[in-house]
């Protein structure tokens, strides 16, 4: 039994991208997911109510980008150097600023605040974004800091599928370079072993 | 003449916790300013349209709260081992967090959702976040992580003019604790130095 436990809602988004990386460096954890039904009696109890939590060896840590990059040291996913490491760190963290800019208009409550915000979000951000990771997938040969493969990959690989059901599309179907990206993620033999018996979910 | 430059607006917020660890480790930089006047014509060619950005040997890079980890390693402000940086990369990702739901209210152009919105952020979000961070003062005996002083402590003193500026008051006047993490970043010579020779703005 391993001693690092993931837990989180029975979804990919915020968790995927720590599940992603362990499994590619053959390391075992439990994958303990909840349901939304019990989401109100566990919020309490988490760092400033939020998921997901990684706990390994009586701690517990939360934050799902400084896990990932927790998780990504353990696997030999970063960079060679610290200026490296700050080009993926800015990258991961321009990601999440892109998933929070989506997540601000899907989680509106409000119909008419909702309504208000689509336009600028569908014809200005995400393409504004789309198109900059686009060439930056393409200045790095598939990868999305410094030329090679990284956190920063798997990072945008386990949100995507989160990003497209918040979108209601395929984000990057016009985005050759930003595919490759996702093909040079998910074709290594443990993350496609992982993505092929995981628990299937939409987001 | 030092190779490393900071290129910001005229303010403290996203780029003063660099500037601070950086003349805590006497590190000298070019502390490049603009004005407001100036941010139209300059940001077309900013990563992502943002700033900070700090250059260094002829390389840039973007995001501050990356550059602040990248910072934070040149003056040997960060853990000791990588549980601690994921403990500290957690806390300063959660200050950031508190940050942008202020400035999501702050920077909100619609009067009607900016009222709407100030209720839950003043009678919920803020005293929830101030009195976790309180408790973890408290329990890292004036720090924000691993019971020492580290570049979260840096990180949250960087911000504090611009978040007390968005909310209109001083969020720490009745935080014992996190006065004390304050009093152990400003009252340390080299920061001292700097609070006081630098230009002096609100936020």
């Amino acid at each position: 039994m391993s001693d690092i436990k993931i837990t989180y809602f029975n979804v990919k988004a915020l968790a995927e991208a720590t599940r992603l990386l362990l499994k590619y460096g053959g390391i075992d954890f439990v994958d303990n997911r909840f349901e939304h039904s019990e989401w109100a009696e566990l919020k309490p109890n988490m760092p400033f109510g939020q998921v997901p939590i990684y706990e390994e060896n009586g701690k517990t840590a939360h934050q799902s980008v400084a896990i990932a990059r927790y998780a990504a040291k353990k696997v030999n996913l970063v960079g060679d150097d610290d200026w490296e490491n700050l080009e993926i760190d800015a990258i991961v963290d321009t990601i999440n600023d892109f998933r929070g800019k989506i997540a601000a208009y899907n989680y509106e409550q409000d119909p008419a605040i909702k309504e208000a915000r689509k336009g600028p979000l569908f014809q200005e951000t995400i393409p504004y974004y789309l198109e900059k990771f686009e060439q930056i997938a393409k200045d790095n040969n598939g990868h999305f800091a410094v030329g090679k493969l990284t956190w920063a990959d798997f990072f945008f690989v386990g949100l995507l599928d989160y990003l497209n059901h918040m979108v209601g599309k395929n984000l990057i179907e016009d985005s050759p370079n930003l595919q490759k990206v996702v093909e040079n993620v998910t074709s290594i033999p443990n993350v496609k072993a992982w993505i092929d018996s995981r628990p299937q979910t939409d987001l």
